[in-house]
């Protein structure tokens, strides 16, 4: 390197930051004709159709589960027996009961384990977090984070027995966990409220679900998946702070429109719903998702012999809220959080905000009108009455 | 006019479009400095305090409401007793009790009755509400209004006593009437589940309020009300139909952004928070708010004796579902809507959308994978299976 | 009027400010169906295809040109010989020297003349413009307007006889306007480049083209304009001064998304090219781009027997502009505006904006780098060299 | 890894596609305290201010040069010495026989080549690029690039003799390589037109300038580039083809908005001139600017002994554009681009695009009008004449 000023420290950070040195060295497949096709694609030495035999192999550093929701608890064991580090899809489990005992076991076989929630790996939200951490927005009061779809990619997903549940299961375990981020990981979650229907789908799961997740400091985390939308992938995530909002959007509308009247070619966009008109092309997927800051997370942590910031624990946790989503949808009740293992704080309250304008005074606003004035609201201290000051 | 063509035609409907014909004739303030100022501000013959007499006076044709909420029922029932037409501002009352006494006086009294809800009427809402009813969106499934602000403008809203409610009654009635206006003014509103809190204000009332109401067509919908957003006025509304989707934001980002260093003069941008950085600046208020169509539609109907839009019966309706949102967030139940007078259709169910594939099965989904390959998941009539199938 | 705060404000500022009192009360065209059809869907009380019938009823207060460009002259002159007040569509002219003698002819006849401008009073632009005006943006350097669609709506903007030019008069006429309010309409504009093409559609004039123009004190405006362009209306202004900076946009991506299948109804949006996928429809075109606005202010300054904002004066400037874009088109040359009617001032520098640091230095940049450390660049007054210093 | 479907490709897409086997093994700057600095911060095993060590060495197997421009030509020549493969940050030269030289040593020399042109490699702009070369635009007509900020960050950027020019060096070197990539790196770049000025720094080179490029296939290039831009950095690039438009943003407003008080912490954001109000932080800057993908190609190529995407030769052509930029600036004319190398293709005319609707007419144009008419522009192909019809 020549140079060591603002390009050259750019450079340096791009260089040491990718071209990866890992490689997949076994796959298993229920399938023989998609491990073969897996294998000849991604040139992997190793095929099978027995999960025992690809995990066992002495060259497997680490087992990634990317398999159906009623299958994984199935391969975490076989990753304790054979004292395997595991990675899992998300959810861990189909439902609290199923995550806590594979959190159980890999605890007790003592294996490195890693949560795949990617979406709190996108860069938007891992910069996003930094500030909230920091404290650009002041104390939290409210975390949404909104996924929906047309639904989703595999036949297993909308069986009701494999996938445990449909999209609060599917979508609400990225949701709750991003929400949950923002507001505090050490906050705990207290009760869910939650309304679903299937109000499209010829399917026996919900197809839309609304939830409120209620934290024991006060702040509210809220979300909204489905698999009815129309429009594309809408991914977008809002935080409201005493001093401060954030709005991500993850997909649809960041910063590449393309109109296209399709004459010109056979060009068709990925998840669009339509390959001519207006269009919002993403341009790295694999980045924007937060799979490569995911991965590299999950590699780091294991080489150092640490956790990674997303492990089963976490998973579990998810899983509890999403049971009392579930609970919830049928009683038409707040339901409670059951969180037999919870490691966070406890009996965390809400902050007091009163700002003092004056001897006698609480400030409620100021605000400059639509007529050019500077308006005061203040509240008098002993009287709670309500004054307003207009100051020029 | 010379030439009819195009341009011809846009300049007429312009022409004949604006530049007022109507006049405020007599003003009535509870403080006399206020009702001076605004009769000379805007040019009105008569000012008082007296609120009788402003209604009283023969050159009045209609009297327009704009006081605080416990004040609503006093002046309606003066219009009745001296029979004008009357036109109130939103909320049209503190509860659906207030509201259903104003909305049976006016009707007994035989009196024209408005109701002033400016947000159905932006120019945005106008022609997206056409979209929905010739059916662009399909059947529709869920419609959201969210609307937070950092807090109202004048003291009497902070006053629990005065407004009747916090953020629920002064920006709930707002979302209410606009979800309702997209999934149907004549579906049934049936219960209302609500979670309110006062997170950061030195207040009694909610500053923070999320609903859910259920509408007996199996559509859903939601409102997000806050007197704790930082950032300005948020104004945005989203609808999902089973054949598209409607983004619709009223106030920031809507085409007009501007940067200043603050160093150049001593500019400042309303309801912005701050008047340097990144601002977004909205051209015409009062039309992207809706009031320009919403005295149209007044005046109109006034003058060909036909009801307008929004009446009396809508701002009571609102009141109702508004009332069940403040007995939900402290229940912490599912609330029913007691709607004693209702106007609409009774027991209208959900639609059945299945789609035949081919005689043995349903089509669930079809789409374009990340691959380049067309895949379509569809469920066995009978059986009931999930199979994916993959079109080259 | 009952109440005279905020929101009484708001409803007084909207009743006083629409529902027209003005009415088109003769329409001339030049086909008998097509003014026989205005007069019906306006309610007109009279039509004519006798263009001088039209202008002398004695009803008539005001003639509004929206003719054809080569038929502006003749309808101006018959304005002057009947005394008639008169506005007209843009461009004023086919070139300056028509535009010359329309601005002679009214100013000898001492008749009122507005020039139909539109897009200086949209709403977005008045507001931005009164922030340039106030200083917002520090001393303006750029201005750049761009306007492109698919090509104009009726077959005579197609024939160069009669429309005296292709899209540069068509459009050019819109962007020179407004880059020059922004940058100061006292402010001299000296010469301009012009590229121009006809690379797409079979017609004599150009179908796209690119200008900039010089004005005294060294700010440059800009123009894109194309009749080539695929997606629907484009409509953007950019603003850069040396505190602050401005983008505009007035049609596209304002706030309004609709994502349709096209299986639900008839939906048609208007200039979108299509009816499916991603939409991005206007709420109230008339208002977005300045026709009310335009008339409002044509209308009181003819009440107050004044000039309105935008003259004969203003659209014989934007001709000469567009005279030197289409000299420099063709002779790939920088060419002189030829104002022989200058109303402006004359003789205006660059200014100087030299930032002191201390004694030794001016201040060249100050920045936050992206590794937490603020940087600056500073300039030795007397050596001229460069120094960085950063200051932790 | 266990499961092949949609999930797990995703997966191992990710795993094999990041974490660096690449290491800096040897780092040189002209001040010693810098260099040691980087190798600390980088972990470097080699530090020296002597440029020809840092080459020399036996480990080093590829140079980059991130050095100021005036020391580019020395470092490639002693690459060419060690017959080390090398690449340059941009521009490779400061002119054309700079870059010429450059060039014919490399390739005399026999060695690796790659020019850093970072913003060809963004993720948006890779995809764009294919969407283009799949014909989803139809035929190319304009493209244009801008970049402005307020200024670069070091001090020798701001010394012409260091620098060997201003914002068109700089910054026009990307726009020039962008706008050509969409035209066809193949088209031949005939002549320019350039307006620079320096508008408000104390500095020699221009600070402002835009600029026109001309190919010989009639397509037109544009950039727009600036040291005086207020708010941050504006990096966005427009497309125009018969079939289509692409926008693409490549930093502020690409979803991630962040509204601070600045009360609730020290959160700073980068390049954005502000750390309160409204903030459009970029979530991963290396990936979103192309390093990533850029040095993945450049080490890709010297593995497998090709020419990477961008080489010298590229650097060549775009320094012969700004060189002709240049001289268009001073001379006020088209300025021919003088290519002495030329790999492209020759004598490219304009191709012919007239569509035919029956025996005698070609279609101009077809829309839907605002009062719901479908109409269409004809012209006659004897006569020329243009005519409308409307279609019910």
């Amino acid at each position: 390197m020549l140079g060591s000023g603002f390009i050259g420290r750019f450079y340096a950070d791009s260089i040491q930051g990718y071209r990866s040195q890992d490689k997949v060295v076994s796959i298993y497949s229920r399938r023989e004709e998609s491990a073969r096709k897996f294998a000849e694609d991604y040139a992997v030495p190793f095929w099978t159709t027995t999960m025992e035999e690809a995990i066992a192999r002495p060259e497997v550093d680490i087992v990634c589960i990317s398999l159906p929701n009623n299958l994984h608890e199935e391969a975490v064991m076989l990753c304790c027996k054979h004292k395997k580090a595991v990675m899992t899809t998300k959810p861990l489990g189909r439902n609290a009961a199923e995550a806590k005992r594979m959190l159980e076991a890999v605890e007790a076989a003592g294996i490195f384990n890693g949560y795949l929630e990617d979406l709190v790996y996108t860069p938007k939200f891992i910069k996003a977090e930094q500030s909230v951490r920091n404290g650009a927005l002041g104390r939290i009061l409210w975390a949404k984070s909104r996924e929906t779809h047309p639904g989703p990619h595999s036949d297993w997903f909308w069986d009701l027995e494999q996938a445990g549940g449909g999209c609060i299961l599917d979508l609400g375990c990225h949701c709750v966990e991003i929400t949950r981020s923002y507001i505090g990981k050490d906050i705990k979650p207290v009760e869910v409220m939650c309304w679903a229907d299937t109000q499209v789908k010829p399917i026996e799961a919900e197809d839309h679900a609304i939830g409120l997740v209620k934290y024991e400091n006060g702040a509210i985390g809220q979300f909204e998946v489905s698999w009815t939308f129309r429009g594309g992938l809408d991914l977008r995530d809002e935080v409201m702070g005493s001093e401060g909002t954030i709005w991500i959007n993850s997909f649809l509308r960041t910063g590449f429109d393309m109109f296209t009247t399709g004459k010109g070619g056979d060009y068709v966009a990925e998840k669009a719903e339509s390959n001519t008109g207006w269009l919002f092309p993403v341009g790295d997927e694999l980045n924007e998702l937060g799979y490569n800051h995911m991965f590299m997370d999950m590699f780091n942590a294991l080489e150092k012999g640490e956790a990674p910031k997303e492990t089963f624990y976490d998973g579990y946790v998810v899983n509890a809220v999403l049971d009392a989503a579930y609970r919830s949808a049928k009683s038409k009740l707040w339901e409670p959080v059951n969180l037999e293992v919870w490691r966070g704080r406890e009996g965390v309250g809400k902050d007091s905000h009163l700002i003092e304008w004056d001897a006698d005074h609480y400030l409620v606003k100021e605000e400059m009108t639509h007529y050019g004035a500077k308006k005061l609201i203040l509240k008098h201290k002993v009287s709670g009455a309500f004054i307003q000051k207009v100051l020029e």
